[in-house]
């Protein structure tokens, strides 16, 4: 079952340092990239040739064809409902009465979810839930919004919906030539591995990945119906950020703060994607050993590097860049720093 | 505040794959190393001088005092208090019970705990406190064993309790004292962070964690009072090992399945421990990224390693040296692998 090239992944560069006093207790190593829509490499640390699952950074890929099929039309998707389906919310409130409300402009429910189910990400929603003596459904998953965009897409393509989840379905069919199409990568069985929501997940080279995100973001590179349908997603994602993630979201406060100029997608395992359209590149970013942590900063540091930023945004990211890390009575007890490549 | 030994750490060696379909998605470096009482190393890889914060793996010598002070006696302190007093709970109810009768037993209850708020490591725990209405208090928190038992020791020694949290309370530079013992390291300033319970946690190479656990398995190399009640904790743990963990959890199995055998504690940022008092070893590793899944699946193997075992007894332990990735639907989507190193 071994992959010669998972051996050959070539090395990680240390890229975050967490400490905690006046040592360093531990480090995230990674690789990334950023690249123009022609393919033109910009930056690079470690083996961005590395092969790695797309996890929910797939999820603007995996959306296009809710545009593309004429459903979110045909069913009146709101800017809200077409956030939500890129989206790895956090089962607020409102995130489930969204993906209720794209469920029933199809005659469905929750219980035609198959991602599975696990407390909402946010913890005031999860205690919440609690309290109020209720277990939570496939709905608070954070995938379900992804999940309600395939049914409706089923239901555009006029087939059967019951397996939309499975490899071999149209709609999984399509999400995979979509994914093709924008990264240039060929997706085999080999490529195919079952993801946290048992949808398909595609393993994909990082430099790929980036380069999928740069036609996502300029539309150049890529035929007119894909390009219409990544600009319609990211200004929906622009314009409801919450919907993406949710309250205190890296995702969502970076793209409140930025509309349009970032879009900016997480994914399992320590991969961070975005695209500047603005500058024309397309970012991808794996920490080697899955760390959301270090991914996450490292993504903050790179927006800092590509994006021209007023001072108070500056400011604004330095938080994220940055992060301190405090313990249960909150007293600060560490930081998470950037390694010297990143700074 | 950059420390150069932080800088000159070494090389941590590739331990751990994390496998989902048919590649490695994410990998976990590390250093690991056995040792015996004399300090003579057995087997080692790794870096293993890369200094480290000892965290919850220094609870077993953060107990040392509740004995030799004489507290354990003096406040009747039963086998399931005295493991609780090293351990890092689930915070079930039976948990926060044992905690309550400890503080009981010196007239004090939650509210002399210092060491913050989460809610417990246990789902269940955690949701049916939620369903109650309730919200987590200190009592909840993992430590809050291990804080009781500073109180005790307080009390023990006729000193105000109040602070007994901070570095320079008698308790706490009575449990500087006991580790310099035990691992021969010497703990000054620069060794001292703050653990997430707000007590001191200290800086310790990780070969002299290993030096110490292999002094607390066997008695041997330290003064007699300590190697006593070095032994009448490890038989208490042995004993009633559900308090120093919990429902499910790692060092719970490991020390219902071994008893005395094995002596294992697990702390933060990817470090954990073992003593093996009949092979006279003690083992101490160390997650270079922090990663709990590592370490865990690291010590699983060395104890295949090193302890003789039953054929039952090796089948048990399977699932913990490469245990299966599940997503939400319970479906097998992956699996932690031990790289060949450790094989």
């Amino acid at each position: 079952m071994s992959n010669p090239d998972s051996s050959s992944t070539g090395m990680a560069v240390q890229l975050v340092e967490v400490w905690r006093g006046e040592i360093i207790e531990s480090r995230h190593r990674g690789h990334l990239i950023a690249v123009e829509p022609s393919g033109k490499n910009i930056t690079q640390l470690g083996s961005p040739e590395v092969v790695t699952y797309v996890r929910s950074s797939g999820k603007p890929f995996q959306a296009i064809p809710v545009i593309t099929t004429g459903a979110a039309d045909r069913f009146g998707f709101n800017e809200q409902e077409i956030a939500i389906a890129c989206g790895s919310h956090s089962g607020e409130p409102l995130h489930v009465e969204t993906v209720l409300s794209m469920l029933g402009k199809i005659g469905l429910d929750g219980s035609a979810l198959k991602c599975g189910v696990h407390i909402p990400f946010n913890a005031a929603a999860a205690a919440e839930l609690g309290r109020s003596g209720r277990s939570p459904s496939a709905l608070q998953n954070n995938c379900s919004g992804k999940h309600a965009s395939f049914l409706c897409v089923a239901r555009a393509l006029g087939v059967d919906h019951a397996d939309y989840w499975r490899p071999d379905h149209p709609v999984q069919q399509r999400v995979r030539r979509v994914l093709e199409d924008f990264t240039g990568a060929t997706l085999g069985e080999a490529q195919c591995a079952i993801d946290g929501c048992s949808v398909p997940t595609w393993a994909v080279p990082l430099d790929s990945l980036a380069y999928g995100f740069a036609k996502f973001g300029t539309g150049r590179g890529i035929p007119t119906e894909h390009a219409k349908a990544a600009a319609r997603l990211r200004q929906s994602c622009a314009k409801a950020p919450w919907f993406v993630a949710g309250t205190g979201r890296f995702c969502t406060d970076i793209m409140q703060l930025f509309g349009e100029r970032v879009f900016v997608k997480t994914g399992a395992e320590g991969v961070y994607c975005a695209a500047l359209p603005g500058e024309g590149l397309g970012i991808a970013l794996k920490c080697d050993d899955g760390a959301g942590r270090a991914a996450q900063a490292i993504m903050a540091v790179l927006i800092v590097r590509f994006l021209p930023l007023a001072a108070s945004e500056h400011a604004a990211l330095h938080r994220f860049v940055q992060p301190v890390l405090r313990n249960w009575n909150n007293f600060e007890v560490g930081q998470i720093r950037l390694t010297e490549v990143l700074r």
